[in-house]
């Protein structure tokens, strides 16, 4: 397989640097083709800005959507954004690394999905009908991949917990998880959490980077999270509600969006 | 009262701009003090890097925790960063301002929180004991404060509805009100959300604005968002999970973390 990291730490002699190679060595050692993209090693720039859009006319309104599409489409956009979209492309498995930091991902890599992810790439993409709601959530440019986290975490393993004062780590997840990974088409894997990472000693971080090296190994076959598609009839199409019938009347929240495992 | 608007989008004619500016006009027609920060406009920096920790020898480790905690003690944090956090002093109302990227804020304003909300200032507060666990989640530096969020949103508001494809807005914004604001000490007034925004005519702006307005208007007065405080009995110490007294054995998901409204 060819897997992809997007890395996002500032510091090489981190835990996450740690794990980082405890990853790219045991995935070679599986004989995996494996390429890094080292965010705060490629300098990379996190702000959605005019300046992602070369060809667009100064004087006028920059309207995101629609600059990132004609850029996209033009084949106009940055050098560094194209680059990261044949590495998507590239790749089989896509893992995102990155320490949790107020709850999601570190700005410099919510600066590379915001700009990565162009309109007709990632999102905008098929046909809007009443059948279909355009290629996402299950279908997309990147159908048939796998993707998955790694992260760590300051808290405690039980702060994280279905009752725990943090909320449900599934939960904190779930907008990168199916907002970011399964929208363009990933099948996305159960996370990789390592927690109370700020005090590891040696025995601590040898328990975490074999549990590591375990889920390396058996990427290709983990289960998926079963995330239901949008257009194969479990969703009212346009309001893209859950159909009555799925799931108890009341139900509700993130865990919803979940059906069978297969 | 002192009203601090952290705004995030890079065109000054979008729709965010424009309900900026309504924002302030209310906000300032009722006689309150207003400044903003318009990240975009600031060329605001949004990674958390060694930069951030001028003190910090060269050579040495970046441990990100340690060097915020040295730094903010030090007075030795960035100008940028110490500006930030003096107008959070300054005001009494926070209001973040941000479209809706991939399920959450776009990268600049996170990197506003990253590098702002520095330990001993935003967390890493407080005793930590059999009754408490550092000042957080209801008390804190900020604690007294009011704080919102004001947000736009492409889809459809039927898809973040309770049964919706993206999940419930309440929700994806939960990390935010929950874990950012309220987090150190904010009292959390329920978002202002505007939906499918992206074609505008001018009959719809009329309607978003005047509710704006209606918020502005009622901004010292509108209920909280009543989430639990942390030290005040309804969380076990230290594993900070709900009571199990507190709501039905089984329920879990980020609304649990609500008791009775005042």
């Amino acid at each position: 397989m060819k897997v992809l990291i997007v890395y996002a730490h500032p510091e090489p002699k981190s835990l996450n640097g740690a794990l980082r190679d405890v990853a790219v060595q045991e995935l070679e050692a599986q004989g995996h083709e494996v390429r890094v993209s080292d965010l705060y090693a490629m300098n990379w720039r996190s702000e959605v800005s005019r300046s992602d859009f070369p060809t667009l006319d100064q004087d006028s309104r920059l309207r995101v959507a629609n600059a990132s599409t004609q850029g996209f489409n033009a084949n106009a956009l940055t050098e560094d954004v194209q680059a990261e979209q044949e590495k998507l492309l590239w790749a089989d498995t896509l893992i995102l690394q990155f320490p949790l930091w107020w709850f999601t991902m570190p700005a410099i890599l919510k600066g590379w999905v915001d700009r990565v992810y162009a309109c007709g790439f990632a999102y905008g993409t098929g046909e809007h009908s009443d059948k279909r709601w355009g290629d996402r959530y299950g279908e997309g440019k990147l159908e048939g991949k796998r993707a998955m986290l790694i992260v760590t975490a300051g808290g405690w393993e039980e702060h994280y917990s279905a009752r725990g004062i943090n909320g449900p780590i599934d939960d904190l997840l779930f907008p990168i998880n199916h907002g970011i990974l399964f929208y363009p088409g990933y099948t996305v894997l159960p996370p990789f959490v390592a927690y109370r990472v700020d005090r590891l000693d040696d025995a601590g971080f040898l328990a975490v980077s074999s549990r590591l090296r375990e889920r390396m190994r058996t990427i290709a076959t983990t289960a998926p999270i079963p995330y239901r598609r949008q257009n194969f009839g479990d969703y009212v199409i346009p309001t893209m509600q859950l159909r009555p019938e799925l799931e108890a009347p009341g139900a509700t929240g993130f865990s919803i969006h979940q059906g069978e495992a297969a």
